[in-house]
């Protein structure tokens, strides 16, 4: 087994290791292990490694260790965690803590025992029979993690079980289609604590007596199921499209060592932030030590108990590596496809292989520049070809298409689109003003995805800083500005020199840049820097008092500018499930408010951290299977090279791209057309 | 010859025919025939056409009529614009117009005369000696039409001769990467009429004497070259990536009608806006009348003389259809390929071809949806093709890459992508304000790229409205609003009763609706419509006062509304040229305020025109031909439908995809992959 480098996850052999070097620790206390995975080196050691060590082998090596995680049957509470730092090349525990009233991220294990609890409890059965269901409907049970609402006690997990029916007898049929009148709390022990009639109107609230199932909403299979066995057959029209590359992929991976055109990267992965990706340089030159989608959080907007209890954080809780799909050839990915998997661990500690969970592939992406001499009519034009690693997470009810995208000219893009099923809530005949009707009884309510992309940057180094631009009208009788006949437009800047949260304003241009304030442009005279290219998009709703507020934290700015700190990763905090708010980015920032040496962001090593998503309110059209909507940020050089980095693309020629003709003067409308 | 569709444009029979109508109506007259093109029926007509028409052959059909700009040498005037139109059925003229102080679009014979004049002039002669040249250097003049400042009369064309030169001995050398320290002003009758020395630093104002050309400015030809004679050999790792669709298109084509999956247009073509889209349904269910960019203005931003002369109408001045590329298969288009061609007409009236400018095909756009059901593990997952329009125009140094993309969710997305040359200034060592230096000697000057597209709704009719949507938390303290826990949010929308401007604002998730309230969808409860997603961008920076402002008027807002009118297509007006302002949108909307009866809006035949663009400070990765700069603009429906519209395509198998996999244990890295 060849040396892993510092950024690799830990191999299944590492994690067996690190298992039995925890068990023996805990002796006696039959761990349940949730959680085994990289504690990523120092970066103070990185950067000697990678400055040094990539060349010289003889550089030391930073420490290889583990991140643990178990719950164990603790004195006072009967899923108690206990983290532990693992050092792998010694064998020794570098640090252990009872984490007491933290929870690890969702159990899924534990859910379904909840949900069997459900099913098993006589007054949920005789609620369930008090509906008067169809004949032959089958109640499905969704339990979710419980959004902290401050009225339980968050020493123990409570559990939110939402119900639902199948019509159909096919293990697909589409059960969010038919929410149900009834909602039960299921605590640490597995005991139904409460049952819930749920608001159906715009006026009520939750009700003590049940309400039977209303016949009439029962709908066609063609309004609400997405699964072929039960639609109609599919449109015929779509003719195949293949993608070839005939000698080969344009990319070259060895081990996570991933090289294509000039970029290179090692690409990681863990059960929380899933894709990661480390060390990302351009002919060499640094530009990012690391990049990741953060957290998510989806917040509900519908104030009715006990609907505020939904609010998601899909990393924090559930995991976006944990809930990685095993990606398919010619499904998910088109092309050459070059696969990674990836590993976690079984309760009992055991190595646990997650396949295919990234694609790595490459795409057309149509003109990369152009340019026609309008004097000889000669065009030169190159076409674009861009990299993709996408990973795909399902989270319950909904999709997520995560992709980096990176380009010949340097330029980086993160897409997110968001597709799956709609969570649903019942409803009577009436509307209500948090959400959208999608089919009979069947409510969508109004909710947000808010993501936070972790920007670690390293513009040719670790000293930088976060510059933010706006473009300004020139004055126009101020007699010290020449501006005679008001056209002119000017930027003016400021470099921001303590962590906070900063928001963005299309209407003066403002555009932020992470420049290396220590390295001029040559020509330009201007430092070298990347500017983000956001994504526009509204911020938490939640009011700043609340829960939700208070526990996600980075859904109240757009930019986040942040002093590296290691292990400071998550901008709700290490521990969302069951969390009581104040352990994220606003925190953090506030405890170290005032003290300059720590918070100082001005030539320092910073994270800048992106919030962005969407408010959704349903159309009808995101129903029953959401077309995917998409979200795009940017990240593109500005003044950090000499010149057009993708000038240097070869020019397309139909001799590459071999395309072929359609016309009437080919006869060719719809079989196979020659090749010209 | 079949009956041309009324949205066809003309053709060159038609073209002959106007041209000779028009002719003999001016005999003797010798008219310089600068524009034969289709005058587009009137609404009113076509929606009978189109509902009865469209199945009924009997119906009537509108008259088939040809706008005509010629201009003639006048009694006052040597240049004198005539418009006529033409019915091309009873070959009569329905309207003729003397066009007194308006100037039609450029007309480069004219342009290129000018640049003749001041190469032959004397004075200009010894400026150029007088810059004391590098041996070898060829000078260049670029002509551009002038921009108003206020400073001419314009009741004559004038012409701004910029000046650059080549170092290279290539017809396509760079020259923009030498801008000259003189600028030369050409009368109508080819007279240069004053010569400017250029302002060079920040303080510096145009000057009367000469500077010679600093030498220490020549540089390096990899730092301004991009065309691949005068490159060093390109990158040779981007291997081919190829497209194949063995059944043929999905679309298919019958004269100027396009269908594809369930979407039905009419492709339509002009001189000014390039490609405009027609009569544009999905299941035969009516959504836009009539799609297109309308204008184009690109104000440049140094405050200094001459520079505000720089400011160009893009569709008003140079015509996207006069500048549209002929594409070439393999180059601006991957894969199976439909070309359009257009035709224009000679000075002489004569129909000219201007072949491949509109290209049609697919493209695989990643994931349509996916949802895995976590119970079974079944995923179902399908593939997004869509279907691309594209154009591409040379407007001097710069290129637009204009796309509109269908998919099959009834999405539509209008893609532009800025590429092409930065138009460049003199600069000495100094810094400015307003650019950005980009080479030594170099200045790449700031400025605006302001689009506006025309969206011309039918949504199931045409009596639409336009609802302006927010999302707002709801109050927290308020005892007459259910809020307990704070995390409410619902929407408020209005909708839109009179003609006016509007601005984007996302940090209240302002959506624009544009609805038929007289249809309203059966599940949800509410009207259909279509929504805008916006492209989020600085409007025009010019002083409300000047003339940019004044002449281009669609840039002080992100979203227009307006009462429909036929020829009512253009924001800046019918004539930019020269204008002096007062014709655009706004002095439109404020001409019908208070009549009712004209500028309601709300159940009306409106249209919609969305401001985007960018403010366009240079980068130095933009020289020496910029990487594309990607805008973006959609159209979705939003409770159109009863369900997700691309539910029914068909899932994604490997079978129909025929991907490849990459990867050590097929031991293909490089090579042709097997096909698993």
């Amino acid at each position: 087994m060849s040396t892993p480098h510092p950024f690799d996850p830990l191999s299944p052999g590492e994690i067996v290791k690190a298992a039995t070097i925890v068990r023996r620790e805990l002796q006696g206390k039959d761990p349940n292990f949730r959680v085994i995975t990289l504690k990523e080196p120092p970066k103070r050691e990185m950067i000697s490694f990678l400055d040094g060590g990539h060349r010289d082998q003889t550089h030391p090596r930073p420490v290889r260790a583990a991140r643990v995680q178990v719950t164990i049957r603790g004195d006072s509470c009967p899923n108690e965690m206990v983290e532990l730092i693992v050092n792998l090349d010694s064998g020794l525990i570098i640090k252990k803590e009872h984490l007491v009233g933290k929870h690890p991220y969702i159990d899924s294990a534990y859910m379904q025992a909840a949900e069997k609890a459900c099913r098993a409890d006589p007054r949920v059965e005789a609620e369930i029979q008090s509906l008067k269901l169809p004949d032959g409907a089958k109640v499905v049970v969704e339990p979710w993690a419980y959004a902290t609402d401050g009225m339980n006690d968050m020493s123990a997990r409570t559990t939110m079980c939402w119900f639902y029916m199948r019509l159909v007898d096919h293990p697909d049929a589409n059960y969010y289609a038919y929410p149900l009148d009834l909602c039960a709390e299921v605590s640490e022990d597995l005991q139904v604590t409460r049952i819930y009639h749920l608001p159906s109107s715009e006026d009520e609230r939750i009700r003590k007596d049940a309400r039977p199932y209303d016949h009439s909403k029962v709908h066609p299979t063609a309004l609400s199921e997405y699964h072929p066995d039960l639609r109609p057959p599919p449109r015929t029209t779509t003719k195949p499209y293949q993608v070839i590359q005939p000698e080969g992929p344009s990319f070259s991976v060895e081990g996570n060592l991933l090289s294509w055109e000039k970029w290179s990267m090692r690409v990681g992965f863990n059960y929380r932030e899933g894709l990661t990706l480390h060390d990302i340089r351009y002919e060499g030159r640094s530009l990012f030590y690391r990049l990741s989608l953060a957290e998510m959080f989806v917040p509900y907007g519908d104030p009715r108990t006990p609907y505020p209890r939904k609010g998601a954080f899909d990393l924090g809780n559930d995991g976006a590596g944990m809930n990685a799909n095993n990606l398919r050839l010619g499904c998910d990915c088109l092309g050459l496809i070059k696969y990674f998997d990836g590993w976690h661990n079984t309760a009992g500690g055991e190595p646990l292989k997650l396949p295919n969970v990234v694609c790595c592939h490459e795409q057309d992406d149509g003109i990369l520049w152009k340019h026609t001499n309008h004097r000889t009519q000669n065009a030169v034009v190159t076409r674009s070809r861009i990299l993709v690693l996408q990973t795909i997470i399902t989270v319950s009810n909904y999709e997520y298409i995560f992709a980096f995208h990176f380009s010949q000219d340097a330029s980086i893009h993160y897409e997110v689109r968001a597709t799956g099923i709609l969570s649903t809530a019942p409803i009577n005949n009436d509307h209500v003003g948090y959400g959208t009707v999608v089919a009979p009884g069947v409510l969508a309510p109004y909710h947000q995805h808010l993501f936070s992309l972790r920007i670690d940057p390293a513009i040719d180094g670790h000293a930088n800083s976060l510059q933010v631009e706006e473009s300004h009208a020139m004055p126009i009788n101020d007699p010290d500005v020449h501006n005679p006949l008001g056209v002119g437009y000017t930027t003016q800047s400021k470099i921001i020199t303590t962590e906070g949260g900063l928001d963005l304003d299309f209407a003066s241009n403002r555009t932020f840049k992470i420049i290396n304030e220590g390295k001029v442009n040559p020509i330009t005279g201007t430092p070298v820097g990347f500017k983000l290219l956001p994504c526009y998009s509204q911020m938490l709703l939640a009011h700043p008092q609340s829960y939700h507020a208070r526990r996600s934290e980075f859904g109240s700015h757009a930019v986040w500018v942040t002093r590296y700190q290691d292990d400071e990763l998550f901008p709700s905090g290490q521990h969302t499930m069951q969390s009581l708010g104040g352990e994220g980015i606003s925190s953090t920032i506030e405890s170290r408010k005032g003290d300059v040496a720590a918070s100082g962001v001005r030539n320092e090593d910073i994270v800048v951290w992106h919030t962005f998503g969407s408010t959704h309110n349903p159309r009808i059209e995101d129903w029953p299977v959401m077309p995917s909507e998409k979200m795009i940020v940017g990240l593109k050089p500005v003044n950090f090279f000499t010149g057009n980095p993708g000038l240097d693309v070869a020019v397309s020629t139909q001799e590459q791209n071999q395309s072929v003709l359609v016309g009437d003067e080919t006869g060719c409308k719809t079989g196979v057309c020659p090749r010209l």
